[in-house]
Formats: C-alpha cells, sequence, structure tokens
C-alpha cells in the first residue's frame, strides 16, 4: 500500500515516468516548488495560451468495472476534450491526486500510467503535480495549450450548418448495459459490450479533429459534447444567441466497432429507448459540437469535402434564428418538436 | 443549497466575481472550454512560465474554525506559496471545486470571496474552474506566474547563510490550542489565540519577498515551509546535496502579534514542549526557506542590509558539506545534534 511508500517516496515513484523535453520544459513534475517552462520555445509562433482545469472523481465519474489505467485516462481526455474545442494544440498537463491512504501502490502505478499514455499520445508534457489523502479518490487535471484562432462558443450565425464529430451515444449505451441490463433490455454480445465500455471507459479526445476544424477558417463555433448533445446545443445557443434545428435522423449513434460488432440488423427501437434518447441526454462520447459557415464567399462544397476527408462528421442540422430555440425535425413536412434542454448536471 | 441553483446557475453565481484584465485575459472563468490568454502581453518581459498544483481537502487541511472564506483564501494561498519559492510573479489560477451537494450557498458564496481575495490581494487572475459534486469539500488550485531567473532548490552551497522569512510556530500554537487545550497546557490568552488562528487558518503566501530575494541575485536556492522546517531543510539537502548547521536559538518563534499579546514574559517551556518542536517539526506558516552566498565577491554587507531592509528575516544557520547531515547548535563549544526528519506528510 501506499502509506508504506510515505509521500516523498510516492512522488519521487510517480514523477520519474513523466519524461519531459528538457529544452523547454527546465523543470518537470517532482523537482521544484514549480515546473519551469521557457515559454518563447513552448509557444512556437501561437499567440494565445488557453487554460482549463477539469476533476474526475470516483462517486460521479468511474463507472463500475474502470480499470486504474482507464481512470488515469479519462482525468488526462476531459481535460485535453477541452482543448481540442478550442481548436487548439495541447502542451502541458498538470495532475493533483487525492487518494485514500489504503491504495494499493500497483494501483496508482496503473493509474500513473494511465496519465502518462493519455498525456504522451497527444504530445502532452506532464510538468507538475500533487498528492494528497482523501476519502475518495479524485483526480484534478489542468491542461495548456496554445492556439492562433481560438474557436470560441459565441461565433454561430444563422444559416450555420451544424456538425458533430464522430458518433454519440456510445459511452451512454455502455453505461446502460452496466447499469440495468434487465431495465433496457440490452440485448447486447459481448463484442458490443466490450466495445460500448471501452468508449466509456476510455474517452477519445478530438485533437486532431479539432485543429483541422480551427484551421479550416470556416467553423463559427465549437464546444465539446461532454454532458449530451441536448446541454451543449444550450449551451452553444446561450453564448451565440441562435437556435438549432437538428435532424434527428442525421445524428450518428454507435461507432463502428459496435455497428460492425452487432450480430443483428441495427434497430435501436429495439433497445427500448430512441436513439436521440442516448445521443442527446447522456454524455461520455467527448465528442465536438460545432456550426460551419457555408454561405457567401465561404460557399465551398470543395472545402467541405476536404475537411469531412480528414475529420469523420455528421452534418445534423442548421442554425435557426434565436427565437425558434432548439427542435428537432425528422423530415420534410413533418411537425416541429421542442427538444428538452436535460443531461447530465452535477448539482 | 447549491443543488437548487444547478450546475450552470452555480457557474454563473461564481464566474461573475472573478474580474480580469481583457486586454491580457481575453476569456476568463466560465466564458467557454478554456481560458484565452495574450501569452505576450501577460508574460511582459519575463523568460520561464512556472506552473504549479496544490490541493486542500476537508479530512486533511481545515483546522475545526476555520471559516469559508479563510478555506477560499487557503486554497490560493497555498499555490501562491509555490510561486514565492521561485521568486516568481504569480500571474493566474484557475480553481476546481469539489463540493457536498448539501453544501449552501451561502458557504460557496463565502468560499469564492475568499479566493477572489487572496488572489486579487496578489494580483492573480482567476481565470477558470470546474465544480463536481463529491463526498467531502476539496479545493484544487493551479498556479501559474512568470520568472526571468526562478531560484531552484539546487543551487545551495558549503559557506552560504541558512535564512527564513517571518516567523514560524505561529499556525501550530493555533493547531496545538484547538486540538488538546489540556494536553499542552497552553495558557494563552484569547488575543493569542486568536492571532495564532489567524495564522493557521490564513497564510500569508510570501510573494513580495520571494520576488526581492530572487532579484538579490545573492539567494542560492529557495523552498516554502509547507510541512515544517525540517522536512524542508530535508528536500534542499536532497537538492543540494549538502548538510546544514542550525542555531536553534536563532529561528524566530511566533510573529509579533503573538508576541505582543502575550500578557507574560514569553516563556516558551512554559508551554510545555521547545519552540523547536513548534518551528521545525510542524507546518502551515508558508514562510520561505533560503540560502544566500555572501561570499567572495558577493560578500556584501551592504546588500544584506538592503534586504533585510525589505524582507523580514532571520539567519537561522549555515551550509555544511553533505557528510555533516543536519545539525542543531545551540551556542560556541556544544554538542552537535542530530536534527530527526519529520512532520507533516500525506502518506
Amino acid at each position: 500500500m501506499i502509506e508504506q511508500l510515505g509521500e516523498i517516496g510516492l512522488i519521487e515513484r510517480i514523477s520519474k515516468k513523466f519524461l519531459v523535453d528538457k529544452q523547454i520544459v527546465t523543470i518537470g513534475a517532482g523537482e521544484d516548488d514549480c515546473a519551469i517552462i521557457d515559454i518563447d520555445k513552448a509557444k512556437g509562433g501561437h499567440k494565445y495560451l488557453v487554460v482549463t482545469t477539469d476533476t474526475v472523481q470516483e462517486s460521479t465519474h468511474f463507472p463500475a468495472g474502470i480499470s486504474p489505467f482507464q481512470i488515469g485516462w479519462t482525468a488526462v481526455a476531459v481535460n485535453l476534450s477541452d482543448i481540442a474545442a478550442m481548436g487548439a494544440c495541447p502542451f502541458a498537463f498538470t495532475i493533483a491526486m487525492s487518494i485514500p491512504a489504503h491504495t494499493e501502490t500497483a494501483f496508482v502505478d496503473e493509474l500513473v500510467e494511465g496519465i502518462e499514455k493519455c498525456a504522451s499520445v497527444y504530445n502532452t508534457a506532464v510538468v507538475g503535480g500533487d498528492i494528497t489523502r482523501s476519502k475518495e479518490l479524485s483526480l484534478t487535471g489542468t491542461c495548456f495549450g496554445f492556439a492562433d484562432n481560438p474557436v470560441r462558443r459565441t461565433g454561430a450565425g444563422v444559416g450555420d450548418l451544424v456538425c458533430v464529430t464522430g458518433s454519440l451515444g456510445n459511452a451512454a449505451l455502455g453505461m446502460k448495459i452496466i447499469k440495468n441490463k434487465n431495465e433496457v433490455e440490452v440485448k447486447a454480445t459481448k463484442s458490443v459490450e466490450e466495445a460500448a465500455k471501452k468508449a466509456l471507459f476510455q474517452p477519445v479526445p478530438r485533437i486532431q479533429e479539432g485543429i483541422i476544424l480551427a484551421d479550416s477558417g470556416s467553423v463559427t463555433s465549437m464546444i465539446d459534447i461532454s454532458d449530451g448533445l441536448a446541454l451543449s446545443l444550450a449551451e452553444l445557443r446561450k453564448s451565440s444567441n441562435v437556435g438549432f434545428e437538428i435532424d434527428e435522423d442525421k445524428v450518428s449513434v454507435f461507432n463502428d466497432e459496435i455497428r460492425s460488432a452487432w450480430e443483428w440488423d441495427l434497430d435501436l427501437s429495439m433497445l427500448g429507448f430512441k436513439p436521440r434518447e442516448l445521443a442527446f441526454y447522456y454524455g461520455g462520447d467527448y465528442e465536438l459540437l460545432f456550426t460551419m459557415d457555408m454561405t457567401g464567399v465561404r460557399k465551398d462544397e470543395e472545402l467541405l469535402k476536404r475537411i469531412k476527408g480528414k475529420v469523420k462528421m455528421s452534418i445534423i442540422g442548421k442554425v435557426v434564428p434565436p427565437e425558434e430555440g432548439i427542435y428537432f425535425k425528422t423530415g420534410e413536412g413533418k411537425e416541429k418538436e421542442m427538444m428538452e434542454i436535460k443531461g447530465y448536471q452535477h448539482f
């Protein structure tokens, strides 16, 4: 158990796992009171520093069955997802760990491995941290990145396309499978279960996608979908003062892994809930929701095709005037149906 | 209670308390996925970005009687203290708050007031944060600042003076008074009690002192004393590979407020413990421990006098070769007595 290592022993054990480029990060984790970063070398030619902080916590964020590696991964990924939502390039990360005293050393080692892995996959240096004894496991990450034209939530304009990267509902399916197998009658095969759980346990931050979208110059607003599409749309609506018309059928539900693992035709009604339930009102997929201006001088089918060649995405609707609110429209001539604004909220 | 506000309501309520200079912090707390900072404007002429993160937690860090304001203040102060220990100038701060659901809104308001107050007193902008529901109150701050010549822990050399800012034992006295009035027989008057508790509840980060010391060019190593002087000396010893001779009698125990409030001659033996107990083995004062090279070309009594004019400090000993370890010497001809290396450790 980590109690036997002592605080200083534990910090030494963990710090040496985090390698940094000494030309830029002069002093890294566990070496001094602060990390020291050569700011001009770090920023490259970029104009803006972007900063975000996010906590993941045992009682709130860790579904049954998640591994220590995946907990560590998630603590980094949720922060990187916010960096991605600005279209920024992540650079450095700090991790404050609150850990119960009786925790096994092997558990902490795996946790640290997950942190290191997710950070290094996305070229992010872990430069510092803190360890505190606590009642429940809790990890707070803070991530720094750089950008020239960070994409705000405020720029959506009427007529813009509404788009989402990847697919939604994967993490929600994983959660449904874990929580109430009986209740929702998810007749999922083992491989569907594995794929859904992987989406839930080890979210993928859309760093590359965010950068490509920001660089395209056509993206007018962007946000990551942490607590479901409905809440993210509501946030964009508030920031940009617009409404949204969403074509429910255009929302890509479930990733290829889940779809291909499904042994029969994927009929979502069979699951006992509409796909919109999973995509709109549950979080955990960390895809990017964004709007694109394709009108006027920017009307460029070629550009859209080019972006689609690099970023897996769906066009799910369009931006409408604010007084119209947020509504579904499933086809021509159908009635509008207002969207409920609900999803995961901490309080 | 904060449950009634909802997460979004809570974030809005809190964010608007944190004002920033929009010329530099383009986007601040609660406005987008990340804060956006104009890095060239922020860094001024400085070369290095320094970063630190620290958590304060109900079950570990909050002594009985501490107010929500003081909890918020402390969450910022402990991070600023690490910035001070580099001799750096703090610039911005993020705060991740894990809060039990049943917490009163007034409590959170006071907490936020403490965060805002401590940050603004030290010219630090609160640029972002996070709110999570948790079992116990826990606040993780991440602070970043700028420096040209950050003072490391590694530069202490044999013959350097060993110095400490301010006085020690104040927070420890506060803790003793709270914890075991009977056990230690602290016959403290009400005003002594108030002064000691204030030191414990609302620590003062030595930002100005750190900058002056770093700018002096004579300081060879520096660290903040969070968990007692003994552990901080041990850290410096490890980083600089040196030993320390400490003159116990030179360590300034208790601040002027406590000393003047004491109604009779301050005889520490009366307290039932040696002053070294309080100063060396208990933390919470957040003073700076540093070494100064006053030999050779730097031997400059005038310089020392000038620094002493600006920074309240005591010279408590000297740096000795590593094989001598860390020891006390209370006067001429006295025997060396090895210092125990103990203090607060989380694990």
